[in-house]
């Protein structure tokens, strides 16, 4: 086999992310690499804590992206704010909050779990009773926007129940940043993370993450040091904090926080509310014609997520089929279920760039036509008419 | 202030990486983001890996990028090679020698130190003492090619050490890959890690990295859970696996890896020992001139890198000042000194696409005038004769 240069293939991608790349953001990842330590490259990530600030919604001075994908901001809060020992609340509504139990255990610490039904939001009258069952619990974790399953829970009223029991609060907002309200100082979240390849419609591989004057606290005075030497914020920190330091701890992904930085300039161009009102619109022109279709959501209509549409699929149709004709005839990625929804639900995502209206309409068109060719029992003709009422404004 | 789009300076780059990035990656990099289980991304991870075996020497299924720097990529072989109180051989000739003790330490295992001067290579008498004085020994860990101070130590011979003592060997081979001699299967490496950023010359972000069937043995035959989820090669495996199924596990970095497939083939394309030869060549020339100019090599001949040229600061020289003028009035990148070496040492870089005649010659005419300006004590007029009289062919 001989190896040539990869040309990948030009996709529209409307599934759990990566979304969509836009131009600008891909011509700023291949500007000329520089050093991690250079004056001019310190400027930059100046810019884009500065940014991020702003997409959090946060003043925290503790914001910055992990060098690495959302898993490993995930574990850059666990592994800090975790001693051995300690009790952790964990909601459980789809695959990320079990990985949260991963996380919490490999700490050495205790996970309490708190569990909903997939597809369902996570129940603050259970966290309080776990609250209210654990008080040696020191952490509240749970995830705002569950990528497995498109299910929103309420952020601000599990922050405000966190601190009412006297626990830190961390929240996986992987699909929500920049889609979805989200308001770090105003709603109390103590630790966050996020990734860059949903909302944001940056290239995968970095981590934003924030943290509370009172999450800093416990990292300084912890007792043991970080289990992880890479993602100890306490070291971190002397190369992305605010002394001007910029002391050599790794060496940073130079090319991807260009990309981060015009994405993130990008949303500060549309505003933030208005890329949260985008997402909504669009997701209620594609609800309206995947309902038309005759395909239902999975979440509750108040509780859904925008940008991630779990729905079911026709009887008897071979879903994997249908996602790979949607690969091979029109270049247009959506997404497959996941854990315990593999193989009974599709995730079309209308993250970022993806969200757009030529792509809902371009999504429900060639997604009819695959299934009536497949000779799926879906309601033909009246997808598009549907998605068309909603204002695209 | 408000914050535009940032367009990086224009710089040669010869630090301790990153080293220059060539269009051709940079142009590999920008191509349009996929989703990470696109059956196109699939293959291109199988060239990926094809080709991070040759540039390994090694025939290791396990050998893929760990999506983060290689600092966790050290991670990587640490937390999963190691469970509590486990005793581990670390040699220390330099900064990464004390990186790997703080990992070590982190796994909850103990370090056994063995001590060089820095800027000495790692003595295989005092490794061969170690050894034997501590037959619980599990690992024998060592940098190959130590950046912080352009040492290279005797990695077949040590490696052949720690099987004789039943010992797995973890390398450090973040500088040396694709620029020094390396041969993971005929020098019996169990573990290696490295950095894109430097002989490769990809973009920072990833860690290639290789475990022998003796090191995947023992992560298989755990008792514990590797401490880090989103480093346990026994998950990671299920997406870089030979079996394949690719199952998700974390989002990787498409496009890095792009980049990294572009600079994998332009290295094949050059031949692994040309490239080998390249290195070589031009850090004879360059030590010719830096020599010729007065300067001094802190490593002895024998063990110098030559990708890597730690040399000492003429007497009474503003050494900060020195790389400031460089980078400001010939956008040259020289690097510091590091840990106990900062301050005395400049450090320059001769990596990948950085290693060209003509870089050279760039640096020694514009370290020479920046000197002379400033009134220090070398010889001036002599450097690039010195450099020329070795053949660039």
């Amino acid at each position: 086999m001989t190896i040539t240069t990869f040309n990948p293939p030009v996709r529209t991608l409307m599934g759990p992310g990566p979304s969509d790349v836009h131009p600008r953001i891909l011509s700023a990842l291949a500007r000329p690499t520089i050093g991690h330590l250079d004056p001019s490259f310190g400027r930059m990530m100046d810019e884009v804590k500065t940014m991020l600030q702003y997409a959090f919604q946060t003043k925290n001075e503790l914001t910055f992206p992990v060098s690495a994908p959302g898993s490993a901001g995930m574990e850059t809060c666990f592994a800090n704010l975790l001693e051995p020992g300690d009790t952790v609340i964990v909601c459980q509504n789809g695959v990320f909050g079990m990985r949260m139990q991963e996380n919490v255990e490999r700490c050495g610490a205790k996970a309490i779990i708190v569990k909903d039904d997939w597809g369902k939001p996570v129940d603050p009258k259970k966290v309080e009773e776990a609250l209210k069952a654990n008080p040696e619990a020191s952490l509240l974790a749970f995830v705002h926007a569950e990528t497995s399953t498109g299910a929103l829970s309420d952020a601000k009223t599990l922050c405000a129940l966190a601190r009412q029991y006297d626990c830190l609060s961390l929240v996986d907002a992987v699909t929500s940043l920049g889609g979805s309200e989200l308001r770090v100082d105003d709603w109390g979240i103590d630790a966050i993370y996020s990734g860059t390849q949903k909302c944001l419609s940056c290239v995968p591989g970095l981590s934003p993450v924030s943290f509370s004057e009172r999450a800093q606290q416990r990292i300084k005075q912890r007792k043991q040091k970080v289990q992880s030497w890479f993602l100890d914020l306490n070291l971190v920190m002397g190369y992305w904090g605010s002394d001007g330091g910029r002391s050599y701890h790794h060496t940073a992904p130079v090319n991807s926080l260009y990309a981060l930085h015009e994405s993130l300039l990008m949303l500060q161009e549309e505003g933030l509310e208005n890329s949260w009102k985008r997402h909504s619109d669009l997701h209620n022109a594609l609800k309206a014609g995947l309902e038309a279709m005759g395909l239902s959501f999975i979440v509750p209509e108040e509780s859904r997520l925008p940008q991630l549409n779990a729905v079911t699929i026709p009887q008897g149709v071979d879903e994997a089929l249908v996602r790979k004709r949607l690969l091979e005839e029109y270049s247009l990625e959506i997404g497959a279920g996941l854990g315990s929804l593999a193989g009974k639900v599709w995730r079309i995502g209308l993250m970022g760039q993806s969200a757009t209206p030529s792509n809902v309409m371009f999504c429900l068109s060639a997604l009819e036509s695959v299934l009536s060719d497949m000779g799926a029992d879906i309601n033909s003709g009246v997808a598009l008419p549907a998605a068309q009422k909603h204002s695209f404004s």
